[in-house]
C-alpha cells in the first residue's frame, strides 16, 4: 500500500495542482507517508450548478467552517452568531481537488478513500459521476485506476441536509426522522440549530496493490474461566487468491504471544488458541491490557498490505442483578426485568459514568487531542463507562482507541433519538448500510460494551415500539455481525429510568433529595442537574450589555438559560430565588446555581449506588457539551472546563466512601436534622478491619460531632448500611453548613455535603 | 410433477414392493394421484445395527404407535399404560421401504420428500447414507435420480430422543433445552412423559421435472386505506432459467381477479397491483375472504409444475392501546409498555381465545379432521385467536388452512418453553434451520398474526433474557423473512400477565373474584381454572377400583389430578371440600369441580374485557389436551369433548353482553350481596337505542328483582360501566343461587352466574 504525498501549487487556477508521488519503502512494510490533500469548497442552489466562489476547505471539517473563515463570520459560539449559519443547511456544496495521474506499477490500483462524508453526496471524477451515497458512516473506497486522465479533477457534491417537508418548527428534530443523520444538530435544549455538512473524517488518495486488505477483525471468544481465548481472524480484502499471511500478536509488554502464517485461504475456519491472555479491565477494576495484532498480506516474498490493530481480551455481558428473578412475585405475573448489570470478565461492576455528547458542533474538527482531554477527565472522575447518546454521532476511531487505552467502557447508540424513525424501505436500506459500517468498525474495540438502538425511542415523544422495523433491523444487524455484545433496543428499557433533570420537581415540588430514595430502577441512565458556566466562560459568549441580570430573548436564551426545556430551564432563576432571594450580581448567581448542581448530582449518584444491587448504573445527563452553554446539565463546559459539580461527582464516584442520605437541602435553626449514613463500596477486595466514621456538622468555624459509627468488615462490592443520625440544628451566624462524614485515619474515604442554613 | 402410485406386494420379504408408476395427466396441470407408500419399522440399540423385528409402520405417525399396535400394548391413554412406552425414547428406530426404479423421461427427476421427520435422523438409500439432519420442521427433499438401482431400499434411521446428560429427574423438561424438539412431551403438568419419534408429516416419492417449483409465496403489502394490495410473487425452484409462468388469482366467488404471465426471470422485481381486495377478517368482525393463487411453471407449451395456494389480504399489527403513551407519568421514568393490542385492517380488536396445545400425544396422527373439530368449537366459543403455545409443535398445514377458512388468528410460538435454551453454536444452527423452515411455511397464511419466541422464557424458571442469543436469532429471522408480522420475544412481555391457574390463591387465600379486579395487564395471555373430566371420560382412563374416592398414587395422579403443579392441583380436593364438604360420590365431586371452573373462567374472561382498552386480550390456559386428563385447566377434554366451562366461556365471549363483577363465590343468608354491572361490547356497530338490564337473584324457584338499569347508546367497541347494586341475601332452601342480568327484549345479551348459598 502506498500513500500519496500531495503538494498544492499556488496558482490562479484552483484546478491546477502538482503532485509528487513520494514512495518511501519502509522496512518490512509498505506503509507510506501522506501529506495534506488540498481542497476548495463552494455553494450553489441547484445540484447541477457549480459554485460561483471557492473557499479553502479544511478536510476533514465542515462546509460551514470553511465559509465562515473565508467570509470572516463571527465565532458560532458567541452571542447569536449561530443564526448567520442557518441558510447553509439548504444549499448544495461542492468540494473540489485535482491531481495528476500517478505512476502505477502493474499490480497497483489508485483509490479515493474517505472515512466519512456527511450526509447525501455524489463523487465526480473529471465531471463524470462515479459514485453516490446517502449516509455519513459508511466509508467510501473508490478504485479510480481505470478512470484516470493525465490531470484529474475530483469533486464531492453535498446535498442540502435532510428534512421532512411540513415538519412544524417546534418539532425541529423530527426533520431527522427519515435519515441516519444525527438529530442533535437540528437543535436541542443544549445544542444550537447548526447542522454540519461536508467531509467529516479522514480522506485520502492511496495506491494499493490489487490484492489488498479491507479489514482484519481479530475476533475471539474467551473460555468461561477466562484462561483461554479462541481467536478467529476474519479477513476481508480484494483479490486474495494465492496470497499468504503472517500474523503476530504482541502482548502489552511487547513480547510476541502468538505467531501464525500460511496460505490465506487456510485461515478462514481456523481457531487460534491463546492461553492465559492478560485481560482487559476498566481502569477502576484492573489494567486495560491491550495486545497488538499485526497482519501482513503477501504473495511469496512480496509484501502486499498490512493491518495493525489493538486487541483487548475481555468478556462483557449484561446479567441479572442479585434477586432480580424473584420479581414479579405474584400472579397474574409478567416477566422479570431485563438484565442491565454489567459483568466484565465475570465480575459484576457498578457502571459509573455519564452521557457523552458531540464535543463539537462540527464533528469534522474533533481531533484525538479533543477526545483525549475529555477522556482523561472521566478517569479523574472515577467514571468507567460512557453512554454515547444516540442524538449525536458515532465517534471517530480515536475515541474508541483512547477508551481502550484508558479503560473506559463505551455504550454506543445508533443515530436515532426522540423521533419515530420511519420503517420505509428507503430509510431501512440506509440504516442497514450505515449500521453495518458502524458495527464492523466498533466491534473490534475492547472498550465496546453495549449496542443500543437509540435514545428514548419507546417513550411517548418518540412513539417507537419493539415492533418498529428500524429497531428490529438494528437488533438483527448486531446479532449477525457482533452477537457477543449486548443489545438494548433503546434507553430506557423496562426497569431502567431517565430523569429527572432538575433540583426540584415542577409537578410535585419534591426536591431530588426526597424523590430519589423513593425511586427504584435497575439503572439510572440519564439524570440531570443544571448549573451555569463560570463567569469567565459566560463573558466569552454573552455580550457585556446582556450579562446581568440574565434575561430571556438575549444570548442567555440562545445559550439555553431560558426556555430550553420544560419549566424555567436551565438557569432556573425562580428556583434559585426561592432558596436564595434575588442574586445581586453574576458571581453570586453562578455560585448559587453551581452549588445546587453539585449537591443535586451528589445526591443522585450516591443514591443510585445505595440502591445496589438492584441498581447497577448511574450515568448523569450529560458529561460534556458541543459549545459553551450558559446553563446546562453538563459537568464539563466546552471545550473541557470542569464545573464545580464535576469535582463533587468525582468524589461521589470514588470506589469506597462514606455517604449520607439527606432529607432536604435547606435547614432552619432548631429543626431536627437527620441523615442516614452508609459505606458505598464498589471495591472487590474486602477491607477486613472496617473503620470509624465521625459524623459532624460544621458551620462558621463551629463543629458538632453528631455520632461516631464503627463499621465492621467491608465485604467486596457490598455497601454497608449505617445508622440514621439526628441532631438539633444549632444557632449559627451563616447561610450554609457542612455535613461531614470523616473516616478516621482514612481521609480519602471521607465525604462532605454543603447545605443551606437559615436563622429562625 | 408426477407423483407415484405405489402398491405393496404381499410377500414374506418386507423388502419387496412392486411399484406402479401411474401417470394421470390432468387437464392443464401435472398433478398426479398418489397412493400409500408402505413402511416397516423396528428398533435397535446401536446406530449401526438393524432391527431384529419389523412392524408395520403408519406414516405419518410415530414409532411408539407402531410398536404398540404390533405388540398389543394397552392404549396409552388408559391408566398407567404410558409407562410401558418410556423405554422407546432411548433406542434407535429404523423405518424401511423399497421401490423399483421408475421410468423417467429425460427431464425428469425422482425425489424423496418428507414434510417432517422427528427428530435427529439419517436417510440411507441402498445402504448408503445420503442425508442426515437434526430437526423435525425442515422438510426433506432429496433428489434420488442418479442414485437409483433397479430395486431400491430406503431407510430412515431415527436417533434416540435428545436429552442432556445429568439433568435431574425433577427437571424433565430441561432435557429439551439444547434441541428444537417440543418440550411438552418430556412431561408437563397435563401431559404424560411420552416423547414421540419418527416420521410425523406427509412423506412421498415424487417425479418432478428438473425445472420445478419449491415455493411460491404471494407476498403483498396493503395500502394504508386497504384499497390496494401491492403483490410480489416470490418464487423458489430449481433450474428456472428459460421458463415462463402463468399466474391467476381468483377471488372468493371464483372470479378471476388478476392474471399475469411472462418470462419467470422478469417476475422477481415486479409489483402487481390488486385494487380493492376483499379483506380477510376474523369471523367475529367480518368474512374471512380467501383468494386462490394458481401459479404455473412452463417452458413453451410444456407444463413443468404448478402451485396452488390460498391468500387472504389483511394487515395485522400490534398497536398501543388508548392512553398507553401517558404511562409512565413521573420521573425517574422508564419506557411505555410494548404494544399488544391487535389491529386487524385498521380495527383494534379484543383478542378472545385460548392457548392451543398439541391435540395428540403423537402429532404424527393429527389429521385435518382432528383440527377441524376443535377449530369449529372455537368459532362456537366466539374465539378469534389461538396462542399456539411454544411447548408443543408448530402445527401442520391443515391447521393454518382451517384457521384461514374459519377466520381465527394464530399466534405461533417457536418450540421453546420454560427452559434456558442454550446459545451454543450447534443449538443456534439447528434453531436457524428450523425457524427458517417454519417462517417460510407459516408466513403465507392469512390467519398468521404473531410470532413469539416461546413460552415464559423471561421468567425465573426459564432464566432467559432479551440478551439470549436464541431469542435474538428468532427476532432476526422473523425480521428478515417476515418483517410485517409482529414479533414478541416471549409471553408474557412487559405489561402482559400469565396466571393464576386456580380458583383461590394459595398464597393470599383470595378468590379469583377478588384478585382479578385488582390486577392490570395489557393482555392476559394465560390464566387457568381447573376442572375435572366428565364421569364418562374418567371411567375411560381410570380403572374401576380406583375411581372413587380419588387418591394420589393411582391413575388419578398420572392423569394430573394430584401433584401436577403447586398446591393440590388439579383436582383441588381441599378447595372443593372447603366450599362443599366431602363429596359423597364421583358425580357430585365432578359437578363441584366443573362449577368452580365455569364461574372462575367467566370471572376472568369478563374482567379482562372490563379492563379494555388497557387490556386487549384474554386467552385462557388451555383450550384442549393431548390425552384425557382427570383434571386440568382445559376447556375441552380429549379428543374434542367440551366441559361445561366451555359453554360458559362461550357466553362470556359473546361480542355484546351484560356482565357482572361479583365480590365472591359463596354467600350466606343475611349478607349484603353486591355486584357491579357492565355492558361488554366488542361490536363495531353502535347500538343507538341502548336497552334495559333487569338485575335479579333467583334461587329455589324464587326471584328478586334487585334493580333495573337502563343503558344508553352503546358506542362501537366501548364497554359501558353500569351501577353497583346491592341487596340482602334472603332465606332460601337451597345450596346455590343465580345472579341474572336479563337484557329485556334481547335475551341473547343476557347473562347469569351460579353462586353458592349457605344458610345462616
Amino acid at each position: 500500500m502506498r500513500k500519496l504525498k500531495l503538494y498544492q501549487v499556488k496558482s490562479n487556477c484552483i484546478m491546477m495542482f502538482l503532485i509528487f508521488a513520494s514512495f518511501i519503502q519502509a522496512t518490512g512494510t509498505s506503509a507510506m507517508v501522506q501529506e495534506e490533500l488540498f481542497w476548495k469548497v463552494g455553494f450553489h442552489y441547484k445540484s447541477n450548478e457549480k459554485p460561483k466562489e471557492w473557499y479553502d476547505a479544511l478536510v476533514p471539517g465542515a462546509v460551514q467552517i470553511d465559509y465562515a473563515k473565508a467570509k470572516g463570520l463571527g465565532d458560532s459560539n458567541y452571542a447569536e452568531n449561530w443564526k448567520d449559519y442557518l441558510w447553509m443547511e439548504d444549499v448544495y456544496w461542492t468540494y473540489i481537488t485535482s491531481f495528476k495521474k500517478p505512476q502505477l506499477a502493474e499490480e497497483e490500483q489508485f483509490y479515493f478513500v474517505s472515512k466519512g462524508i456527511d450526509y447525501r453526496f455524489e463523487i465526480k471524477l473529471n465531471n463524470i459521476r462515479i459514485f453516490a451515497q446517502e449516509g455519513m458512516f459508511k466509508p467510501v473506497e473508490l478504485d479510480l485506476t481505470g478512470k484516470l486522465m493525465a490531470e484529474n479533477i475530483l469533486e464531492v457534491l453535498i446535498y442540502p441536509v435532510p428534512k421532512i417537508p411540513g415538519t412544524p418548527a417546534s418539532l425541529y428534530r423530527s426533520n431527522a426522522a427519515q435519515s441516519v443523520k444525527p438529530a442533535v444538530s437540528y437543535g436541542w435544549d443544549w445544542h444550537p440549530r447548526l447542522i454540519p455538512s461536508g467531509i467529516w473524517d479522514e480522506t485520502i488518495l492511496e495506491i494499493r496493490n490489487q490484492s489488498h486488505l479491507n479489514d482484519v477483525f481479530v475476533d475471539y471468544e474467551l473460555s468461561d474461566d477466562f484462561q483461554n481465548a479462541e481467536i478467529q481472524l476474519k479477513v476481508e480484502g480484494k483479490n486474495l487468491e494465492n496470497t499468504q499471511y503472517e500474523w503476530k500478536l504482541t502482548d502489552p509488554a511487547g513480547k510476541t504471544s502468538r505467531l501464525k502464517s500460511g496460505e490465506l485461504s487456510g485461515l478462514f475456519d481456523e481457531k487460534i488458541e491463546l492461553k492465559k491472555p492478560l485481560l482487559w479491565w476498566t481502569h477502576d477494576h484492573g489494567t486495560p491490557n491491550l495486545y497488538t495484532s499485526e497482519f501482513i498480506l503477501k504473495r511469496g516474498n512480496k509484501l502486499l498490505d498490512k493491518k495493525v490493530s489493538k486487541v483487548g481480551f475481555r468478556k462483557i455481558q449484561l446479567v441479572m442483578h442479585d434477586g432480580a428473578w424473584s420479581k414479579p412475585d405474584t400472579f397474574p405475573k409478567g416477566r422479570s426485568n431485563p438484565p442491565v448489570t454489567i459483568e466484565l470478565n465475570g465480575r459484576k461492576i457498578f457502571g459509573k459514568g455519564s452521557n457523552w455528547v458531540n464535543p463539537e458542533i462540527f464533528p469534522g474538527i474533533i481531533t484525538r487531542e479533543r477526545y483525549a482531554g475529555l477522556i482523561d477527565n472521566a478517569v479523574n472522575a472515577h467514571f468507567n463507562i460512557f453512554r454515547v447518546w444516540g442524538g449525536g454521532i458515532v465517534n471517530k476511531e480515536s475515541f474508541y482507541e483512547l477508551c481502550n487505552e484508558k479503560g473506559i467502557l463505551v455504550w454506543t447508540e445508533f443515530p436515532l433519538a426522540c423521533n419515530n424513525y420511519e420503517g420505509s424501505p428507503h430509510y431501512l436500506s440506509v440504516l442497514k448500510q450505515e449500521s453495518e459500517a458502524i458495527i464492523k468498525r466498533v466491534r473490534k474495540h475492547a472498550c465496546h460494551a453495549i449496542w443500543c438502538g437509540g435514545n428514548e425511542l419507546f417513550n411517548s415523544w418518540s412513539g417507537m415500539t419493539d415492533q418498529s422495523l428500524a429497531i428490529r433491523l438494528l437488533n438483527s444487524q448486531c446479532f449477525l455481525l457482533d452477537p457477543r455484545t449486548p443489545f438494548l433496543p433503546t434507553s430506557p428499557v423496562m426497569g431502567m429510568a431517565h430523569g429527572n433533570y432538575v433540583f426540584r420537581y415542577f409537578d410535585t415540588g419534591d426536591e431530588v433529595f426526597q424523590k430519589m430514595p423513593r425511586s427504584s430502577a435497575t439503572a439510572y441512565t440519564e439524570f440531570g442537574m443544571p448549573g451555569t458556566a463560570s463567569v469567565e466562560l459566560l463573558k466569552k459568549i454573552i455580550p457585556g450589555n446582556e450579562l446581568f441580570p440574565p434575561k430571556p430573548g438575549t444570548s442567555w436564551e440562545s445559550h439555553h438559560a431560558f426556555g430550553a426545556w420544560q419549566g424555567d430551564t436551565w438557569l432556573m432563576k425562580d428556583l434559585l430565588e426561592s432558596y436564595f432571594g434575588k442574586a445581586e450580581n453574576l458571581e453570586t448567581l453562578v455560585g448559587q446555581s453551581q452549588w445546587l448542581q453539585s449537591e443535586g448530582y451528589k445526591c443522585i449518584f450516591e443514591e443510585a449506588r445505595r440502591q445496589k444491587p438492584v441498581c447497577s448504573m448511574a450515568l448523569n445527563w450529560c458529561y460534556n457539551e458541543p459549545w459553551i452553554t450558559a446553563a446546562n446539565n453538563s459537568l464539563i463546559n466546552y471545550p473541557n472546563q470542569p464545573k464545580p459539580a464535576f469535582y463533587e461527582v468525582a468524589n461521589s464516584c470514588r470506589p469506597f466512601l462514606a455517604s449520607a442520605r439527606i432529607q432536604k437541602f435547606s435547614w432552619t435553626e432548631g429543626e431536627i436534622f437527620s441523615a442516614e449514613v452508609f459505606i458505598l463500596n464498589d471495591l472487590y477486595e474486602s477491607i477486613p478491619q472496617g473503620g470509624t466514621v465521625s459524623i459532624k456538622l460544621r458551620a462558621a468555624g463551629n463543629e458538632i460531632i453528631v455520632r461516631k459509627w464503627e463499621f465492621g468488615k467491608a465485604e467486596g462490592n457490598k455497601n454497608i448500611e449505617g445508622p440514621a443520625v439526628q441532631t438539633v440544628i444549632p444557632q449559627w451566624n451563616t447561610d450554609r453548613f457542612e455535613l461531614i462524614l470523616e473516616v478516621e485515619g482514612n481521609e480519602q474515604f471521607s465525604s462532605k455535603y454543603l447545605l443551606q442554613y437559615k436563622r429562625k
